[in-house]
């Protein structure tokens, strides 16, 4: 006899009457041989700088390794809807990262996304940790999606950047689905520090800090091969009561793509700014803004049961004072990125894939296509990155 | 086509023929926009003390914050039975808490409940990790089961005190279902402390502890509206063969609830106790026995598709000799709590909640509702805490 | 209305349309009473040795407690396969080991086995982690299947040695099943180390490492009553470019087993070297290989619904020079073990078993059957040590 997995409602803890109702449970295993590798500048003449090396040539860091997540972020998660009648329902997202090629990252946290809704003819009011609005164009508007090695540097930097991928404690809220194509969103973040009033006097007190809070919103059409849309974010990434700064990256990006069917092609700009706000007088070597702009081209071509990918994707670093972010160059560091893919489509859930792509830095951007870093970035700073993946993507 | 998800017993490893099974996955999810804030006792002339704050009156602390578990405790679990035949039934029950509004927590633990059992006309024998006893009578017995701001006095002082409210490595018992209303179980918590014997020298060396060890039993009456139950429970908290001291926390509870239909009323009273037994003579400055009393009083009044939740509870410690555990008080420390909610359901599985609740200490009680702490709970100590949740429970 | 729990491809992020598919969900949880007794040498004139004790005769270090995993590892897993038609599959395994005694180990990393494959007429190619081909040798003709107090002494000292039972970041290719009974299996496991090129002239820096690296590979013929196997493997276990050494365990097993049907007899020997290769010329104090051999003799009796399980191992250590491992002895350490066990099989899913087995260590020697260890090794060495499992095994 084959039974079937049921989901019963079970709160016998708090005497709750359960119900029975339909779970979902969904994954992607995404296993490939990826290499990476990055060559440094030259050394010549900064041998003071360089305790760990004797030659004065450039360096090569590499490694080759089984991987996670090249085609599509290895994850499993449990999801369900609850139709509450009149229009309502109400419904739950748990999303786990896993990490396949070593098998140490199980359904340890839910932290891909992890959110109760409830919805209807309003839209959608979804509460608990969400992709930031800013994020959803950054990968929607990217031919490689954000993984792997082709993922477009504008993304690659805004890590580095303090541009938040996810928020937790979000409340979020989400247009309903029929306003013509139109679509949005809202997402705001709570700090949750800690409020002391009246302040104390100490300096190693997180007192009334805003840290952590997210305010962002997405706002998009979507009509036939068309679709647009523009996205905003605030994140506080540091608020110093006693030094009276509080330093926030706010993004805007704006991205679009257009299916004309034997092509699609991809765009997208991006502006973040690393911004600090002084309530008092700001202190001496205050920090000015910097500025993090980029830019991506992209296109998809299917190929029968295949798909080629590419993109070109650019960013640069505004330094908008004499400060040292990037030492020795007084330029502005910026990068660029060129991936190029191919996916094989074995049936709807299952592919091959392969993707090869390369960074050139110049003026001391450091990004690399992923993998190892040099031990000491103050001497070796990536010049050229290369990497590839070869690898199976298996969803259920 | 659609299949389903089918639950095969899989022991590759160990050769043994496989069988096809129901597995049950559950869950709760339950996100509120939470509030907390606590109120010291002013500080006239303890600026010495106080080396954190300027100010010499009451201090304020408060936190807003996406929290979990406001309603019911947040979890993923999978459980399932299998019918042996002659009235005998094997299951299994694995349970984790999560933290949704977050991400942070996925089925990291089955922290919650992890049991294996054979049940049958005898009963049932359960071993693993499972609830005390006591924990029982105190959330069936609380209109707001132990959760979120309304959690009652007993519960939240209880987990100061060391009484636990789940135990590992168990071997439980319960009676059958079948007994007339009666119903009751009991519990034995291996300590899994390692014996050298002979006994070593070595004063930092955990020998012949008992420390972990769980005693504990449960018996109550369900028929109608009444349900009434008595437990007690001993737990060793900690075990010195070098100073020849056994510490334990003795816990006896008993708790009511009478369905009168248009409401029901709940009650608990409450008695912990921290024991020191002295194999040896006591050390100077011994530590004498620790009592600590409660009570609840509490009401339901289901109103449509609501339900009105109401409770009030108090806990008092009594020191037994002039020891400081709450300085500078030499009165009994004493705090009440006033807890008010409303649930709305939306239907079995969802349901919208708001809870306020209030708790106000005496003699130098440090209770609160729950959230931030003071920095220095020496300097600060709070009088009065307030909370509210605000939030929404789905159940799958 | 009782729905199923279904199983989605969910790709929103990367927006590649999803297919419904099956997912098995499946598990063991296996609790036993389980005790541990390990009496020492007798320490007469060996005070100067002994700051943590007093008494000059043997200590008994022993510990009861509620364990897992006695008769089956407790577990808890995710698998399915698609087919992709024309005789092609994809798959994907994800299992975790979960420790439902205390709770504290729930889905929390898939480090049992987590793989996606790829299989057809040619084999199978599997990605991710899984275990060793040697370690197969080892539990699949062990009558106790390397689980509880019964596990044979060749895998509990290839523990110790470094051989290891699973392997990260590997490629494994099976041979397809239709080949009259011969099966065997290949695997390449990464040592993801990073590399520099030219390498760099610090000594702490891990260059070059091959450390993790896994190669291995299992042969074998089964057909009717009988079932043989050999498997070769080697972990490069240290790899240090300074000192010009890479460390290695080697290990070659043979193993079988023939049904007779009243009885079954296993058998296996094994032989690992822990072996040290010197790229410049060996350090001073340069430690020669070392061998551990082992054998297993195992037996199997049906009786109705039970069976009675017995096996002897044998291990010893061949210290090929005058270097201290296991001090003070010269001769060869060796240990042999006695395990006899039956197991009840209420349903072909839910089994109580009962386990005894005793060790005995000679010359240095240091097994046990498991439980605690000795706080200092250097002055108590085990002599003999006991061991019982009294348990449940329930698989979902």
């Amino acid at each position: 006899m084959k039974k079937s997995l049921v989901a019963l409602a079970a709160l016998a803890v708090a005497g709750v009457a359960s119900a029975q109702s339909s779970v979902t449970l969904f994954g992607v295993v995404d296993a490939s041989i990826s290499s990476y590798s990055s060559t440094s500048r030259d050394l010549h003449g900064a041998t003071l700088l360089n305790p760990f090396y004797l030659n004065q040539g450039s360096v090569k860091v590499s490694r080759r390794e089984l991987a996670n997540s090249g085609y599509n972020s290895s994850r499993l998660g449990f999801r369900g809807t609850e139709d509450l009648g009149g229009g309502l329902a109400a419904s739950f997202w748990l999303e786990a990262p896993i990490k396949n090629d070593d098998g140490s990252e199980g359904v340890a946290t839910f932290n891909r996304r992890s959110t109760v809704s409830l919805s209807g003819g309003f839209g959608e009011v979804r509460l608990g940790r969400d992709y930031t609005p800013t994020f959803w164009n950054n990968t929607v508007f990217d031919p490689f999606g954000t993984n792997g090695v082709g993922t477009n540097l504008i993304q690659t930097a805004a890590g580095d950047f303090g541009h938040p991928t996810r928020a937790s404690n979000t409340i979020g809220y989400f247009l309903p689905p029929n306003l013509g194509g139109f679509y949005g969103q809202l997402q705001y973040g709570f700090s949750e520090k800690t409020k002391y009033s009246p302040g104390l006097a100490t300096p190693d007190v997180a007192n009334n800090s805003r840290t952590g809070r997210n305010i962002a919103g997405r706002f998009g059409y979507a009509n036939g091969p068309l679709d647009v849309a523009v996205a905003y974010g605030s994140s506080t990434v540091g608020d110093q009561f006693y030094v009276g700064t509080t330093t926030k990256i706010n993004t805007l990006n704006l991205g679009a793509s257009y299916d004309f069917g034997p092509v699609k092609l991809f765009g997208e700009v991006s502006k973040s700014k690393n911004k600090v706000d002084y309530e008092v007088t700001p202190f001496a070597g205050g920090r000015p803004d910097v500025d993090l702009t980029g830019y991506l081209l992209g296109v998809t071509v299917p190929v029968g049961a295949g798909l080629i990918r590419a993109s070109y994707s650019h960013v640069k670093y505004d330094n908008n004072a004499p400060v040292v972010l990037f030492a020795p160059e007084v330029a502005d560091p910026k990068a660029n990125k060129l991936a190029l893919g191919y996916v094989h489509n074995l049936s709807k859930r299952t592919a091959l894939y392969a993707t090869i792509a390369r960074v050139s830095n110049k003026n001391g951007a450091a990004l690399t296509v992923g993998g190892p870093a040099f031990i000491s970035n103050a001497v070796f700073t990536p010049k050229n990155s290369t990497g590839y993946d070869f690898g199976i993507r298996h969803a259920f």
